[in-house]
């Protein structure tokens, strides 16, 4: 917290601002998170166009998911390990969450993956770290919090041990819902194809889209 | 212990009392267990409908269920992690727990996820806790206390290891209950959909119920 | 040791008694193994019902038990965790451990929860530390002693791993000594049901029975 | 070693020998291995009966097999934790032990219990150190001395894991072994059942026998 | 770093140079890396064959995979644990690795025992190392990168357990991949089996090979 | 190395020498590998017979194994845990070890307990150390040097678990490899009795053979 504040007020002094506003918040908590941005990397062509329909498929995924954030910034400058990202405006406080947000959050996150795999003639480890949260969300859905069907409203997540024919059908169930969710991202960007190509080529040129930007691309017709 | 004077002290006198009441014990000992009352927090009224089922769901279920506590108080206010919370007066002091009534503490606790499922188009993260105690309650049945009749009057809590065979017929036993538990509390509901909206109804306005406003719902007719 | 004579000592102090008598000793030993009574807990009459049936049945079952040994003192007045108990008078001294001595005490262990499912309409808890004994003896006998035909001489207390079928036939085997000893001890209860429903009223009356009192209601005719 | 000295000095000087003989060194060696002597212990005839046919057992099978070494006493006198035992003089110097000899030393472990089963209407816990024995054998020879056909000239000893098949082979090897080392060892007590109730009574009758005494029974005819 | 800088700055001064060049930097990075070159050995000319044939093998591999660096380095003079090598000049830099990149980067690894299993009327122990890396990349790509479409966007690397079928499917596809690069590897050295012999034949006779000299094998016709 | 050059230095002094030569380094190196000659040990015509059958069976075996090192001293003195030793003269320097003779040093391992099982009644635990060499080298070119067709060039030393389908595979190679290498040490020793015989009766009669005179057996017709 301090460490974003200090960021916040180093932005504000080079800007030559008497106070931190929201821009400097905002930039200090991508810097402190993400790490700084390596504009100075060289990069193929192959590679932005890669980074950028990887973001692009995030963020036209989630637009057509009512339970999701809308996106706040898509970027293709690399910061820390990743290769760019896509920030989503948190909306309203929650004591719970529901299934179906769940479920639109493992599309959300495959929406990268199942963009590569769409557009170019190649997928790439860009999707790791998607992958990875999609997973756990999955595993607790079924484990956790009783959300399979088959399952039932019984808890794994604390179990050291269960049958192999448990173990069986915990595997079944999510990769039940993690194929249901690619399926469901790749059939969204097939349908806005034209809007995925869009927001990637704008990707591609000027590197970053802010969020009003991202939506009014979805309000031309 | 101290903590929990401390508090009541405090209570009483915030309230220019003389003495700690049994209020001001009650007060103090729900703060301490669950956390201060977090009531700036802003709700969307999807999640105060949520939670107002979420709880009504568990406190109609009990009153249903002959050897379950009576509900002493129902809140929505979120505490702690809780986004709610009902409490229950403990009865009499026994030696032991029988079968009948570790049963129905399952169905008790599985009330909550069946109100959801029944009454809103989801179900949420909330039933986290619930199904943690359910599957810990059911297990302990089959593996400690020799309660079902497939598995006998055998001890599996001690032991490291157990054959696959015996492994998927403990899983089945413990899935058996819990089936057989939600089952029960869903059918509650249904026969007592009335109740359970008027209990959520009151919530949704009031926030609380006492254990006495929540009885006088049951005994209109 | 030096607590258990204090104990006694104790004992006699208040009655006034020049030395230590057999009787201290003895109470100073229930005292120091199993805590003070704890006379002052108010009970339902439900639960005294049920501890005193757990605790006849325990005693009945171990009287027609020839390897077992004879009934010293049974109890429904809580002391420590447990809610009542039946102590035995140790016979003979002996270098080993027959089979049918194994047998029967596993048989005189279930006593209690085959009490319980054979008057009251419901099982409880009170049988969780029996369960737990009667299994220790029945694996051992299997895996330790090779007292099962199938299983042959051979030791698998030392093993830490063996092949699933093995484990298969290891769990079988000891279930087939535990359902075996269940059957036996609720063939005696349903043999004796008068006896024990003797037994078990006096104790619901009185809270304890000397050796001598449990015998005369076997002579009576 | 010091120790064995020290008791074979005392055990000379209260016999009020001027030096340490044969004699004394062996009963210091048994004394510092097993324990002392537990004369005093009141035994019912039922318990020396059983420890004397278990000892007979062990001896009279070790008779009958050619690589095992010669009966140097015999004794149903407990010590530490053992109710009797019997001990062979050690005979040639060996670089290696084979396969015939491991096997008739299994044998040899298994007269115990095979002589109690053959006639006592009972088996006991007191073969249990016998079964850890001839198991611990049997697994090594098929683990690491390759002396099973079906699992070949391989080490499972050190190895963490293997296939569940193996482990299912390896279990049966080990089952083979000892399902006919105890048939051995019944078979041979059934033909000299005669000379088993001679060692036995001699036993009972004066709880030791020398190992000269033992193969005087065997020469008359 | 340190290190490297005073290995380039010794042979800068071995050599009487100035300042330290492009070539010192790499011998001394090679130096660094594998450890100093052990020209002293004596080698038979199987072994020169052997070692010769096997980073040929990987050379040649890799000249036909698009995606796969340029060689810049072909030596078999043995440095540190390695009996020889091939080095390659690293190209662009880029944020994700792609599917395809992935696959041929284990064609490539595989080349050096492809090329011996193709010459040779034997294989040897010199492929340790590539079967230990291509095995890794295979098992991310199945487990981590969701680039297996039977496994799907799943991710596997964090979890501690899964069924055994699941375990069994990993296991396919992770063969799969490794089967399909070693004959993918197979299949070009035999196509290009000339350029092979002649990279082993100029490897055998100078003991190392530069990229241009390498590259002008494959330009000759 | 200090260790040994001291071994050494004392050998050359009780012999009267002024320098360390060949033969006192040689003997120095057998005793700090092994330890001392035991020859006070009193020993059984049985146990030399088996010792010499089982050395002579490593040393024959070898001999007519291409890759195998020369025979340079066998010996049937104990030393340490050894019954008995044979040496082999190191040849040439490789880079890698071949697969033919990864297999034909199993060969000559399981050569000794070949040797034992052709001429001698029984077998024995003299075998023990061998087999876990053979099991070793087997492991090794089956899961980590890719040296069996059906696994493929994958490496499983590394992985902490794989399937069950895959374990039994690996198993079965296993034992396809040491049942091979077993039947050809067999094959070699019948096929060369008389050489067998030769070797084993003058180690009987002069408990050491040096190489010469081991070649020499072979080099008569």
């Amino acid at each position: 917290m301090e460490n974003l504040l200090n960021e916040a007020a180093l932005l504000a002094a080079r800007r030559n601002k008497q106070a931190i506003g929201q821009k400097e918040i905002e930039e200090a908590m991508v810097k402190v998170t993400m790490g700084p941005e390596k504009k100075s990397r060289v990069r193929t062509d192959k590679d932005k166009k890669l980074v950028s329909y990887h973001e692009a498929g995030h963020a036209v995924v989630s637009k057509f998911l009512p339970t999701q954030d809308q996106v706040h910034e898509i970027s293709i400058i690399p910061r820390g390990m990743a290769g760019g990202y896509t920030m989503y405006s948190p909306t309203e406080d929650k004591s719970f969450i529901s299934k179906t947000e769940m479920l639109e959050n493992i599309v959300s996150l495959l929406g990268g993956r199942a963009s590569e795999a769409l557009v170019l003639d190649d997928i790439s480890t860009g999707a790791s770290n998607d992958i990875e949260r999609a997973t756990k969300i999955a595993k607790a859905m079924v484990t956790k919090y009783g959300m399979s069907d088959r399952i039932g409203s019984r808890d794994f997540a604390q179990e050291k041990s269960y049958s192999e024919e448990t173990a069986g059908i915990i595997d079944e169930e999510i990769k039940k819902i993690i194929d249901w969710a690619y399926a469901k991202a790749s059939s969204i960007l097939r349908e806005h194809r034209d809007k995925l190509d869009q927001v990637a080529n704008v990707l591609i040129e000027k590197e970053k889209i802010t969020g009003e930007e991202f939506n009014s691309i979805f309000e031309q017709e």
